[in-house]
């Protein structure tokens, strides 16, 4: 099977969730600055952050199908296993965001930015085992220090989530600082795969 | 007339409807697991489940069109009949969980996924009609057991839904369960046509 | 410049139209069939007529880019100016419903209907323009009654709905009736073109 | 890379900020006329700028990569980039309308628009740095006057809508009508663009 329109799918999923969250935004009722921030400032962040993750998830995917040629049945499924996390991000996000950052939603997004995680690894390792072990990416990855240290990340910060509370903000701040972290790793474009897409066209 | 704009438009229109119903949950107003499981608990499994179907349906949407090259304006049509019964999903989906699985949305549910089962029959036939009797995917399809059994499991499911209630509680896991099953079917991916697409190509 | 984009972007803003009419369908907050009726008997059935007319705004759509090849940026805005009345069905068939088929959001449906359809004969004309006077389509659409008399209809259909009321539902009626007999005769398939498509490829 | 995917990507989140704006626009509680502009009249006249400001981008974005072959990861962060301050249109769109034109909402939507109009700048010279400097596109472009002057009218809108106000009425509609003359300057197709394209096929 070829991977067009699981691509085509895709892209549309993440286009939909990346831009829905926009529609959660409620619109301040004051009108002045105040108003913005205290209204809408955490879930205005809060949509930065996921976007920039969804982002994170296009381009990696992106890269991901570039470097594949042959998909199975496996494979579609384990695609539209990410695609369902990646689907509860608006949800998580608004959550946490609404509830002021308060101690479960936080840890419920943290465990689903686990979740994506987590499926996004099987997904890769799906097309591994349609692939062959020649597979280009495979090669590129190398030791893949950033997919290896994500998922630490993630765990420490949803640690310090459930231990969070109005008594202990820091935690709080740890937390989502650990969430911010991740973003920031991966945004710095990944030069490892470049080369090889650059290699393999 | 060539199928690349009618899987485009499917791709979307799918991709937007298995989103969505994230937004119609609506974010707990508590910040605890209780908060979240009372509020919102049935709604997500709801939500899982139909995420699910709504995957089926493309997967199995894209295998057919991947062995299909000629569509009829007929096809067009019958392709538009089946995203109208997928669109509800949301909607009924919605109403079942908010209702918590009263008998009339279950029901409701119940002939809903009736329904685009049947759409999908009538687009399948369509496409048969246009290709002519030598389809590859007629005889990969060989005698169709799932096909066959999914509407009679619809049927009985519908039925115990409809005879479901605050008294009958029993009835109500029966329909839900059925309709659980005829996901879990479909989901095992469908070794027959993988392999009619394989030799196809 | 290729229509291939083209037709990505409008096949992605009438997927979203035809599919966000879902989301403003309130769930029924009772739970029998009466409730389902009376809650949104209406409004699902003003969805299925807007389905419905997406759906062959999206057929003619895509058979007129099948026959053309060449676009030009004053065909890019017709298109997007077709898209943005398209865009407001959601918004007048939701408001139309939810009044109970009153006077003025009746005749405001009516004339969104209007403005869509000399939006395509615009659009079909800055075609002809951009492709010459041999266009394949042309010939194809010979007298072309179907688009001469629907505008006719749908005037017919304002001026009903303009005179409608309380005591006058007759109007009503008729108004409604012509929306939904346009619909119909477009959703016979247009053999004429079918046949052109048929022959050019 | 390809930029196929960087497009289709896009071309959906483009399509669902264009069309969502519209389940933003609350049907008016009245069934009349009055009722109808009283309730929505200033964000369907917003919903319009808004529509026809994407409309612009889709259309300057679809010519951008029609004379572009090569993306780096640079270029797909700086369109992400640019489809976060496009995806905060519906946003500001409806706080400007329902605040009545308010001096901070108002300032805010400037600010937006100045915003993307900036990340398509940064969008160009990536794509310009990632190409060299034969691309045809920085030819096509010659000295640019529309993209030198839009950011300039944008701050003088930003100016006059920060000193506008319930007695200062005048600085309201300067602002706005300066947004809307950027809008009116943009949908004048490009001919140097378009004849470029022209010449590079």
């Amino acid at each position: 099977m070829q991977t067009t329109r699981l691509e085509a799918f895709s892209d549309a999923v993440l286009a939909i969730i990346i831009t829905i969250m926009v529609l959660e935004l409620h619109v301040p009722e004051h009108h002045d600055w105040t108003g913005l921030w205290h209204d809408t400032g955490l879930s205005l962040l809060a949509y930065v952050l996921s976007f920039v993750y969804i982002g994170i998830y296009w381009n990696n995917h992106h890269h991901l199908f570039q470097l594949t040629e042959r998909v199975s049945g496996a494979v579609l499924w384990a695609n539209l296993h990410l695609l369902f996390w990646l689907s509860l991000y608006p949800f998580t996000t608004l959550w946490m965001a609404e509830s002021d950052l308060a101690r479960v939603p936080t840890t419920a997004y943290g465990l689903n930015l686990l979740a994506a995680a987590i499926a996004y690894v099987i997904l890769q390792s799906r097309i591994f085992a349609a692939e062959g072990p020649e597979h280009a990416l495979r090669k590129a990855l190398g030791n893949d220090v950033k997919g290896k240290i994500s998922p630490v990340f993630y765990l420490l910060g949803i640690l310090f989530a459930a231990i969070s509370g109005e008594e202990a903000r820091w935690a709080t701040v740890l937390a989502v600082g650990l969430f911010v972290l991740v973003a920031i790793i991966w945004v710095i474009p990944d030069r490892r795969i470049e080369r090889a897409v650059t290699e393999a066209s």
